[in-house]
């Protein structure tokens, strides 16, 4: 293979590239243009993949971290042989397209990550490489190595900037992961204008200090130096991988290379044409392949295949081998939860435990059936109680360890997760304080949009966690939470609640689930029966007292509120209301029931009064004429959680004022 | 001056704060026990501060990013003279005192900057640092150099493994803030363990990497070797500076130090006891403060009160001098708007234009007669529209610049324009796209509970940004940025209101204000004269059309779906439907509306329909029986914004529908 089929082949993605972005008359052609020779590299002589099964295994994960640049990911995709068509190109970020102006996780094959919002893919792209770490610690057997692949990430200036990818590079290079690798798109230029407007750091002096491999190419259209920088990449794995290749905005461009007009929108006709005469390409037809080009490009199919076919022969010697662990990776693979996998699941009776408390128990009950059960916690394990017992931490030297350290580092953690789900074979988690839920939205939301299967456990829930004040005390999360499609927010009242909640959690596999629980103790509420309650909390909402007939109120409360709901219930059955308590552990989860359950438990035409420690924002929504939402519509303040609470109004006697009130 | 005294000093900030943390039987004794030395080091021998006077315009500032060491800061306020008694300190961490559980602006005398969510001190710290150089470049003579002090921030490891902190880090080593000096308490310990569990990259080298001056001290009770290294700190005024201290946790306990243990609980009452023996204190009483420390600590009442007194002379020369400069840094360190400050505001007649574009007309039309109004955007400026025209670049060498170039930089962007308002002097701003918010939330949130004048541009504020796709499209963002309490969100309908909406983010000093502005064309509504219209928009919403009698039914809107509620009334106004429109470009000054004033607008009993191209939450407190809220309660899609709208039901003609459904 020569020179010229690899600049012909190079070229066809720089046009295809060029010509979708100027028939949709919108997005980014200058990253393709300039990264062309580097991902072309990575992916004809390094990336092993099977075009015809995207969910092959043991493939190399690839991730665009720099998702606008993706019209250089449909190029590969389709000329690789992905099922991606010409058409589908040429639909690039059309209504119902299969090609949207930022690569979708779920949406077109071969896209292993949702990206676009800046630095999450460099972060996701580390936790792919902890879940590879993860399974073959785990599953290879000396000579059978089933679990064998790297990850590589693509990511410009952008990407480097965010701090989401400062934490997770850091974290790898910590966890000194070997089969990670980055390729830096170092064109010089933001959306602004050059990198030295904002970004003149020493990037690869910082992939040093965290203890990353680091290499230079000079010339981002040497593919020879190219490959041997990913070599040396591949053949260094006791630390992660950084290379900065140098390359060139809107290469070939007459007026825009090097120039941030080259970013974020169409060439225009004239300067397409003066590019292409430029590289020596034919100005018509647009989205022109040379039969050559493609021909070559889809050798990745017949490689593709072969290296699956070899994988599928030493796993078939695996299993023999190795029945039980076969079955056990094909079935996280296939992201199937274990039989049994509930059997320890605990009944409280009586008592009372911080919600937090019970969910470390219930975490512990679950992973010891779930080995793909794995998270950690942001530096908060003592207090958020994730940490799974006996199972060792995931370290240098110690991939078979399950509880990870990530650190004072919420962002990344939310998006390391992300990683690990993508990568499949696992259900991981992440947890910290609610407040800090803030830290972390931006990878929730990917969670959402990519209906990732991931659970993050959020403790100290409301005020109620008291002296450390009101930076520490969320109020607003629980609704800010509720707010993003796709995300579960639960809040169980107590241990059984915690109990359904983590169920909830394991078994809806299309949603990342936000468990809210609480510092302070909370009693075991025992008005209904645990297989009823599991079911009520299943469903979002149920009548936890006061089902039969029509009441003269309804007392609607989450968590820590619900107890205080049924206090206000008893004090006023001694005065001859009859209040309802509905314990609503989940309002998104409530309003997606049939409209026959949702008016079964809230009745129509009954005064409702919420109650939860937290922005009203929400509740109104079940609120009759003249009824109040008890909660918290300020910030907190620093105290003991008792007198915060009792402070702000949290407490059964302003429930009760707020039912009488609401009745007259 | 011997070292017993400074022993006793030392020791005295200590037991204060173990104290503190042991009467309240909660906090963080082990930060102060450590770090006690290199505060006392900073505080009296070179923070220039005047206790008595807080609010001094030249003081050093000082930034404890690690918040939750808060009683070493209390500990120092009280002893060096600040308005902060010893019941003060008594009452750490309870209801209604001075002394919460972590540090809060305009709180407590001489706290700086509320701190305590990890990384954002750091970075407020570069805010300030960035204020220093602004004001200096701007208003110091040859010989008259009035501003001209120091900012120094504490930190921990939390605060260094946050990406908030990495991103003001790499923007404070790119602008050479030569006099911004961040002190590492470097201890060993995170809450989990030791820093070995997650956190062994080399710090100092990063933060060579990103320009910084960079010192180690190796033991962090060698206050000699402290001074040395502040001096130096200090002498290097071309990059700033970083001074890692090797000090240890709850230093001096005999069972604590060195430990996670010594964290985040009070060392307990035998421990205590056992610590003071060690470090040979007296035991009994609690909160003992010897008068020959308290003597030595109360120096830096006449040092402070000299050095500002010699300040006010140096600035009586400069007013002598420069009498126009003299007043405008007195006006700005007030925070008062200039007279005059709005008569460049447009008019806009009639046509039509993206309120992104209005919004920079606006915004330069306000800076040039408002030199305080700076910022800038994380790399977005050439589509949220937010350069000033002609001010030029803050960069180094050029301090006089106007536009800030935060790069990709969200969080950190947040968390400096922040420091730049608690700094004084300057209204600040940030801009990026609406979707992007997620990734600052939290400085967002300290700006809300700091009541702190900043304004934050978000422009492609909803899907009708068409083909970047769901990653970059907020439908959930405008309902979670209501949701924080004293964040005002506005969301201008057309030119005018946009103008309105610069104008109260001008005039509102005690609150952020997020203004949320549209990607595509918007035509100008002339219903209303403009002074009603602004009027309107200062209130939150207002009626726009259809002002009389009782309507059939009221369409409130915000933004870029108002036109579509007009034309929805003028299509059922030929059916003989009378709808009044509402637009109502801020919920949440509405909701803060006299009852009468909302009454009179949204008159009870008349069929509400709201319409807003994102989720419902929150509108539906307006709806009544059977109507509607017309909006997207899901993940957008990329496609042309025109198609994306329609095909999400974003039209006058579902309005209608919707309108048609709630009269019956």
């Amino acid at each position: 293979m020569g020179a010229r089929i690899d600049d012909l082949a190079i070229d066809t993605l720089r046009f295809l590239s060029v010509d979708m972005v100027q028939q949709a008359n919108s997005g980014h052609p200058g990253m393709p243009m300039g990264a062309a020779a580097t991902a072309y590299t990575l992916w004809t002589r390094f990336l092993h993949f099977d075009p015809t099964d995207p969910t092959w295994a043991d493939r190399d994960r690839f991730v665009l971290s720099g998702g606008h640049g993706c019209a250089l990911l449909y190029a590969l995709l389709h000329l690789t042989g992905y099922d991606l068509s010409l058409d589908d190109l040429k639909a690039f970020r059309q209504w119902g397209s299969r090609t949207p102006g930022h690569p979708e996780y779920g949406h077109t094959p071969g896209v292993e990550a949702t990206t676009g919002p800046l630095g999450q893919g460099i972060a996701n792209a580390v936790g792919m490489a902890i879940a590879e770490a993860s399974l073959a610690a785990r599953f290879n057997r000396p000579g059978h190595a089933i679990v064998d692949h790297y990850t590589y990430a693509m990511c410009g200036d952008g990407d480097l900037m965010e701090g989401v990818s400062a934490e997770a590079a850091s974290l790898a290079g910590h966890l000194a992961l070997g089969k990670l690798v980055v390729l830096y798109d170092d064109n010089h230029i933001s959306i602004e204008g050059g990198t030295d407007l904002a970004f003149t750091e020493d990037v690869c002096g910082r992939f040093s200090a965290y203890g990353w491999h680091v290499q230079r190419v000079d010339d981002g259209n040497d593919i020879a130096a190219i490959a041997a920088a990913i070599e040396a990449a591949r053949a260094e794995k006791s630390r992660p991988s950084f290379i900065a290749v140098r390359t060139h905005i809107g290469f070939g461009s007459p007026h825009k290379q090097d120039t941030a007009g080259a970013h974020g929108e169409p060439l225009g006709v004239d300067e397409v044409r003066l590019t292409k005469d430029a590289l020596g390409w034919p100005t018509e037809p647009a989205f022109h392949v040379p039969a050559e080009a493609l021909v070559h490009f889809r050798e990745a199919v017949p490689r593709g295949q072969a290296r699956h076919a070899a994988w599928n022969q030493a796993f078939d010697a695996y299993r023999d081998a190795f029945r039980a662990e076969a079955a056990e990776f094909e079935r996280r693979m296939a992201g199937q939860l274990p039989d049994g996998w509930d059997a320890e699941l605990p009944v409280f009776e009586s008592g009372a435990a911080a919600t937090r408390e019970t969910g470390g128990i219930v975490l512990n009950a679950i992973a010891a059936r779930v080995p793909e059960l794995m998270g950690g916690s942001a530096d908060l394990a003592p207090s958020t109680k994730t940490l799974v017992d006996g199972a060792g931490d995931f370290q240098v030297g110690r991939y078979d360890g399950r509880n990870l350290r990530f650190g004072v580092r919420e962002h990344a953690m939310g998006a390391v997760v992300n990683g690990m789900a993508y990568h499949g074979g696992f259900v991981p988690y992440g947890s910290t304080f609610l407040v800090f839920s803030d830290y972390m939205r931006p990878p929730i939301r990917l969670a959402a949009l990519g209906k990732l299967h991931v659970i993050h456990v959020f403790t100290h829930d409301s005020v109620g966690l008291g002296e450390d004040g009101p930076t520490h005390q969320p109020v607003e999360h629980l609704a800010a939470l509720r707010a993003i499609p796709g995300a579960i927010v639960m809040r169980p009242a107590d241990a059984n609640e915690t109990v359904a909640a983590w169920r909830f959690a394991m078994t809806s596999r299309r949603h990342p689930v936000l468990l809210a629980l609480s510092r302070q103790k909370l009693p075991v509420l025992s008005p209904v029966a645990y297989p009823q309650l599991k079911e009520g909390v299943m469903r979002g909402g149920y009548v936890l007292a006061g089902a039969d007939g029509t009441p003269d109120a309804i007392a609607v409360a989450s968590g820590s509120e619900v107890h205080l709901a049924l206090e206000a219930r008893e004090a006023l059955a001694a005065a001859g209301v009859d209040v309802r308590v509905v314990s609503m552990p989940s309002t998104e989860l409530f309003a997606g029931q049939a409209e026959e359950y949702r008016a079964a438990v809230m009745v129509p035409g009954v005064p409702v009064v919420s109650a939860e420690a937290g922005i009203t924002l929400g509740w109104r929504t079940y609120l009759g004429e003249g009824t109040t939402a008890v909660g918290i519509d300020r910030f907190g303040a620093s105290a003991p959680g008792d007198t915060v609470l009792r402070e702000l109004g949290i407490t059964a006697e302003h429930i009760v004022a707020a039912i009488r009130d609401a009745i007259g």
